[in-house]
């Protein structure tokens, strides 16, 4: 079988820091490959993989003002396309954009919706309904007017996740600075249960940074970090409390939930989008509605079994799980 | 022949105030089918024309906000590019987008070039530089590294444009409120010399308005007419004594400018872009570096012959000879 996966080239493929729609398509490209799966990567041309790298966009566009996005991601979409007559089935990991070109080729085409970042992009999805095929990555995330072929969960590759038997002294979040994540929540919930909170991820929304983070840094109790790469990722997530995802956004997956899991450390989130379905209320972390509720949680959650968290996310997020559903989707598609 | 005309749908076509690319369309359409043409005109639905309107988004999307124009654009260059077979060319007024589906396709592609919003949109045209073939919209607007199949400057119906033989006692602005379009010069220049200008055109800029033209603006001396429809842009640009057009960029074509002429009235520009292309030294308006030179050669204004302006349009600009040339730019590539 011979599969195109289409990556965004919003960053490279897999991501230096900050990517998770990179990450997610980089572990099934390899573990496509594992399972003896032809495939040929289309992504950054300075992305790092075992596929067959296909490439026009030579680094990430958020790294480089002199890339127009708009200009390099037709420029990608279209060299995937043009040679779509090399492929038994085409896999879009490219948003909406890919979608346009679809009907212009014969092969077939399925796309993993990684998000609607806007209710403004479902006439793309409606229109384009019949002709390809849909895969959500959670059912929170599903639109009523589309049908989908399956709903496919991201995987971790769990080596990358150290497992950390002890209960860890600091709340951590972990994710962009923006509203919709909650960083501000973050620090209200550290504060209010007086314990120690580090924060990391990339400044997205550097206003909100300006005015409702950095007034709150207290040395040694607030700490933001900066982004930080795997390694780092992996210790802080495994030496937390806790993982704060006071998200204000109906979140679709929430890759730093099931990392922090996998490491063991439970994760206290508002019950919006999929935190429902990527996390176990009360085995492995805790669903709240508000700042004042994940406060009162979080007395409760040295009763977590870390090993629990563990377990759930080997049994429903791996990566060897994902890669055999998603040559499970490829099957069904070409019959 | 059938030839698809794709139009851009920031706006009606053709439009009901501004938008340029969308008005030189609809004089396509409209002049190729008196040629006995058969067009299919790809535009917003609400667009008036007596080719057979094909579209999918139904109105402007600058005129709504719920409209998300990368969603819309790539539906309705899609919906062209679906029906390709039906055509023998697709002639895209479409920036670059349209082109990174003409592989996709057999019918071939014309793309008029009607300027570069910036140098980082080049990597398209170069990428479909062999592919597709280009028109250029004034040979000041060419990219050294593109081919050109053709030059096709843009053509007015000069119905639309009443010949008004008295010289006009104001100057006149006509165009976006743009930096780019030197709105603050011309009022400079309207200083300098003294007289009354009056100044039309969508608020592109705001922070530019409410900085360097609001603050200017004195009764019955510099006055702010906002937007203007067609029978009063012609009543405004007959009236005048001349037309300011003091840009400090490269513009590809300058429709304001041929159109002032086309009533009659002399124009007095920055010699920058196609200038020189578009006015006739001395005969039908003045070429000038700077504020103080344009202020100069408002004394030798009245002696340009308001007949010469009319008919250097008439001879060069006409929609009839637009039509024409692209007919045998059609003819050309159909072989």
């Amino acid at each position: 079988m011979k599969v195109a996966l289409l990556s965004p080239i919003a960053w490279r493929t897999p991501p230096l820091h900050y990517g998770p729609w990179e990450s997610i398509v980089s572990l099934l490209a390899e573990g496509l490959i594992k399972q003896g799966v032809e495939v040929s990567l289309f992504a950054t041309g300075d992305s790092l993989s075992n596929a067959k790298l296909e490439w026009v966009c030579p680094h990430a566009y958020e790294e480089d003002q002199s890339l127009d996005p708009k200009v390099w991601e037709c420029l990608h979409i279209a060299h995937l396309f043009e040679q779509a007559h090399k492929f038994d089935i085409i896999h879009n990991n490219y948003d909406f954009l890919p979608l346009s070109y679809s009907r212009l080729v014969k092969t077939p085409v399925v796309t993993t919706i990684h998000g609607f970042s806007s209710a403004r992009i479902i006439p793309v999805y409606r229109e384009y309904n019949q002709h390809t095929h849909y895969v959500s990555i959670s059912y929170a995330d599903r639109h009523p007017d589309l049908n989908y072929l399956a709903n496919v969960y991201h995987g971790l590759d769990l080596s990358h996740f150290t497992f950390q038997p002890d209960i860890g002294d600091y709340l951590l979040y972990l994710g962009r600075i923006h509203p919709d994540k909650g960083t501000a929540e973050a620090i209200e919930i550290a504060r209010q249960s007086g314990m120690k909170l580090l924060i990391a991820g990339i400044i997205q929304d550097q206003r909100y940074f300006d005015s409702c983070v950095a007034p709150c840094l207290e040395k040694e109790k607030i700490v933001y970090l900066g982004p930080v790469g795997p390694a780092a990722r992996d210790r802080l997530l495994g030496g937390a409390l806790a993982l704060l995802h006071p998200i204000s956004f109906a979140e679709p997956f929430g890759l730093s939930v099931v990392e922090a899991q996998a490491c063991g450390t439970p994760v206290i989130a508002f019950n919006r989008g999929s935190m429902s379905e990527v996390i176990q209320d009360g085995i492995s972390g805790f669903l709240a509605d508000d700042v004042a509720g994940a406060v009162s949680q979080l007395d409760r959650v040295i009763n977590i079994n870390r090993l629990d968290c563990r377990q759930w996310v080997e049994n429903a997020f791996s990566q060897e799980r994902m890669v055999e559903e998603y040559i499970k989707v490829y099957q069904q598609i070409l019959g």
